[in-house]
């Protein structure tokens, strides 16, 4: 059976790049359209692109010729790299015209027929697809993945939400700066230094996004989850790898050992499911009294990028339990955040039985 | 009058350099006396020493012969720069010698009868010198000045303390490498990273610190504060200036306009008596929404490096308020802490009322 | 008398940003003007300009009202730090309106009548402004400062020329980030990382700009000076200061001992006039084995970032000698050139007599 | 046939981690022995080495006893990644007890009778082991790779120096900080700062590696290439990967596209045998205007870390033609170097003809 063919919306810029490298050789997804700002339109990948990744471009897509962001490509999927100043509606476009769109951007993260979706988190929030095709009168969909910040923040409450109940939540980001794309951060600003301030980031990860997607899909819609979180976020300079010191007081307060088997037996349905990007396990902990660390620990995992990597677990003086979390912001915390919704959306049965099929006998064969 | 005689323990090390760097045309104190190891011993200044500030080494320390680690030497007051390996016996042998020890070391820290100072936050404790030299036996005394993180979150929360009553804070440190001496931090772990532990920095700033720095004098002793604090440390890639997150809770709460106030209207002690290194005022509210950063603000101020920057108050959605704590970490959260120690037990008459007397009238000219 | 009028054409950006801060409390100059795009124009400098340089901006500017980049305003002197892409145009039409116009930009650079100046190397240059006026008929007139590393190249080379004859240079650039402007270099691009390429540069450097510098006006025009360089130029992940490694060959071979004195000995017109931006001396050796480095060295000197530090002079197997060369690149490099030039205007009588004798005189006293 | 056992000499430190980690899964060689020093013998490897490299320490080698360097263990090789303090007398040990060392310590690399290897430049001077055993009355032998910069400068030459003669070379070096081992250099020394001095480096590229590298074999020694080369060697913020800005001249002058030609037909012995680690091909040459650079391309190539990156070749004013050359210290220029002669050494029957033709069946099946 042939594979399921992909497009990506900003393709040319940091995200987009990581889109692309990150389906070169996927089992499943097969990219056949790229699309970009008018700009790059009509110049084949190559040229349109400035590659800032490692290693080369992929050889399969430096003469696919960039197209504008319009729907009419020969695809099933399309994945949205797109700044939100354009995402909103083009995404809605697609959308319309019968495409799956996973999205990066946060335009749609907040409506209430809008799956936010860490497939290991929520899968079962993936039911809004169809309140959304209802209510809007779409052919197709969207579905989209957190904040880089807040993908790593959830994937560590999770387990413990599942078990204990999270009631309040302090956390501090050390963001690296590949989060703000490319151009992104002025050399100037940050070497030799921090900047305590990343613009709207602390409003989304205190009241926006953890609450929906540790929330309850009750039949009509989410049922936001009950706890508070306090955030501070702050740029450092590290290229990749957000890190965070965490905080966190419980509804019923589990030992020191509790929390450690929590994360250990922590196999949930992404996992179940052997999603092609899901790594095995989902959660590292890491021993060492100094880890994890941006540079060595952000690839940690049998699918690097992906894992979310927690240590220092200890007792807080103020709430219970503080730790340290470590996660990938352009691999989980982005493009691979997407990546996995779209493998969730196969293996579901979202675009269609054939191809859930395929990946179900393709993954435990 | 001539200028007081002054020595340096520990001359060659980083901080040692900044205590040099700083007494250069000091308007109360003159080196007389340079301390170093063995290794160093009977050797120039000028060749004992790899210099590692900007600017050149001072030409009135060039040519001192350094000498080792033991009373005897003409002097009346010693800063202690020394490693915590050594500085314990060592500062306790000047002290019975009869000089004053001005000490960076955190040995002595938390001894009963030993001040822990800011001058700006407890100049009350002084008090314990008389206890301290007649429980001893000495004819001369220790003072400390507490960890570089310490410092300038206590010297932030000071104002708020006395009116408001702090009772629980929540601190993440993101400090500079330079806070671990030299060579300190190898480049091959900091470089593109960050360092989420510092041994033995949590414990200091929980339980060991703030509550001795903002406890009360009763005659007999301190009697800590009451309050609970919760750490989590970060080394990262700066040179100078530890950042900190900071989250309060008070026993009355007040407004934000009333924490602001508290802070512009603060004007101890030390700032009254013009102490030569304190700045003026002691802490600066930045308020540009990005703002403080190490690289452009860790030397704003009138004295480089002593004054404490602060930011970005904002509502804490789980306890009263937020905000970010900027200060120099070799400055005044080191060489520059026990300097203004030094000053402000000449002005109180610690060392001679001539001294005092003449800095009060050399002060006020 | 009353300070000279000064103006700063492009006052918002990096090197603008640098002139307003090396003008403030200038003995000679003092600000009456700040011009920089529509965009900015109307507005309070505060509110125009993102200040990116330690400690605050200078209270005298803050509330000027920033102009359009058109001659009217009420000042003697411009100074230039517009990009090339508008300098060009603008800088002729002050200089026809009777300004006079110190550019830091590289379009005039390189006109048969325009003065491209080092005050310490090629003073007497400065006669091409009487040819200019006629020339253009304008009642103003023009004069540039070179690029930043060829500042410090041939600052260094000027005193060696003169007595031995520079035959072939051979030199590797490692240039701050700074010197790309703000917002400039991407972080993405330089964090761990160097770039061997820097658009025109290498060309300035190899056949603009050393031979102009070191040419022989000889009435009518420059002589350009006949040597040969090779360059190659380098981004590096430093804030301030080009760091350049350098060999040389000369028409009469000296000892290592009389370059050493060569530049022991360097005294010119700049120093002996006692221009308030001159560095006394204007070339530091260090003899240290690993100096100069740029974070220790750039500042430097008497006159902070106008020096040009010299260290490691030895044989060089393939040319006679090699050596290392740093110099500040946005001081020196850019605003501090462009203000020596123009105090070499005054002090040589190109701003009128009265000022002339004043300068004399105020620096003399 | 069982895989050939090999020991690492030195295997806690920077260098030894990276022979660790190169011969995990490498299809002739097999840990069987790690020696260290006295303070880690005894211990476990995972116990006695901070694991300082991405990824995990491999499972085979975490419960090896770390043993002493001596003789006596049950290997044939040993790679040797030994500071220079204590390689020279214990390689010498080994080579006499029967052992293959493949050293990168620079010790023994200029003794006469003691091959200096890049097994794609001169693997003829292989024919030095036998005149060793004979001079030496080893059973054993010893071979060294030449220093990490001396590496890529002398890989991008061959094909040239082939040709065309290399005369004259001019060498400017930008040097990562991995290349001093670790804890290596300070983070105080490094950050926004280049060094331009590294000890001994200098030296190593003007007189004692490249010209031993290029030499010829005569029967009974190497006749030293005769070229001259200069260098300026700096340490920059970069963590892997040193980069070189190149000038040469050569013999008989070739036109831009014969350089490129040669480069492109590089397809010398090693890459021919087929040897594991030997990148095909050996050199890369990038089109792009701005590259190589360090961070984008030092794993570029076939073997991550292996090939030599050039780019930017242009004509030079003074000599013939510039460019720039990058290639990964701590692989090819270390542990890489070392595997490869290693491997050379058995495809060449140096380790007995039974593993020569296994090595040939193997590679070629």
């Amino acid at each position: 059976m042939n594979k399921i063919k992909v497009g990506v919306l900003g393709a040319t810029g940091a995200v987009g790049q990581r889109f692309v490298q990150m389906l070169e050789g996927h089992p499943w997804f097969e990219i056949t359209a790229l699309f970009a700002s008018e700009r790059s339109a009509g110049k084949r990948y190559v040229d349109a692109c400035r590659w800032n990744l490692r290693g080369d471009m992929p050889a399969a897509v430096r003469t696919l010729i960039v197209q504008e962001c319009e729907p009419g490509a020969d695809c099933q999927v399309v994945f949205s790299a797109l700044p939100s100043e354009t995402a909103g509606e083009i995404e809605e476009d697609f959308a319309a015209a019968g495409y799956a769109v996973c999205s990066n951007a946060r335009n749609h993260r907040y409506d209430a027929d809008v799956p936010l979706l860490i497939p290991e988190v929520n899968p079962e929030h993936l039911a809004l697809v169809d309140l959304q095709k209802r209510n809007r009168g779409w052919s197709g969909y969207i579905t989209t993945n957190p904040n880089c910040s807040t993908t790593h923040l959830v994937s560590a409450l999770h387990p413990l939400h599942v078990r204990f109940g999270v009631k309040k939540v302090f956390v501090v980001t050390m963001q690296a700066i590949s989060g703000a794309g490319y151009p992104g951060v002025s050399s100037m600003d940050i070497l030799d230094n921090v900047v305590p301030y990343i613009s709207g980031e602390e409003e989304k990860m205190e009241q926006k996004e953890p609450q929906k997607l540790l929330g309850v899909f009750d039949g009509s819609g989410i049922q936001y989850a009950d706890f508070v979180v306090s955030a501070h976020c702050n740029r450092v300079p590290t290229r990749n790898g957000h890190l965070e010191a965490i905080s966190i007081e419980f509804e019923a307060q589990p030992t020191q050992e509790q929390i450690l088997q929590a994360w250990r037996e922590y196999h949930p349905l992404a996992q179940q499911l052997k999603l092609p990007s899901a790594p095995q396990p989902a959660i590292l902990y890491d021993e060492r009294q100094d880890r994890p660390q941006p540079r060595l620990d952000r690839m940690a995992g049998s699918v690097p990028g992906m894992a979310t990597v927690i240590g220092r677990l200890r007792p807080d003086p103020l709430l219970h339990f503080k730790f340290v979390v470590l996660g990938h912001n352009t691999i989980r915390g982005a493009a691979g955040g997407s990546l996995l919704n779209a493998e969730l959306l196969v293996a579901q049965g979202y675009l269609g039985q054939d191809h859930a099929l395929l990946a179900k006998s393709a993954t435990f064969a």
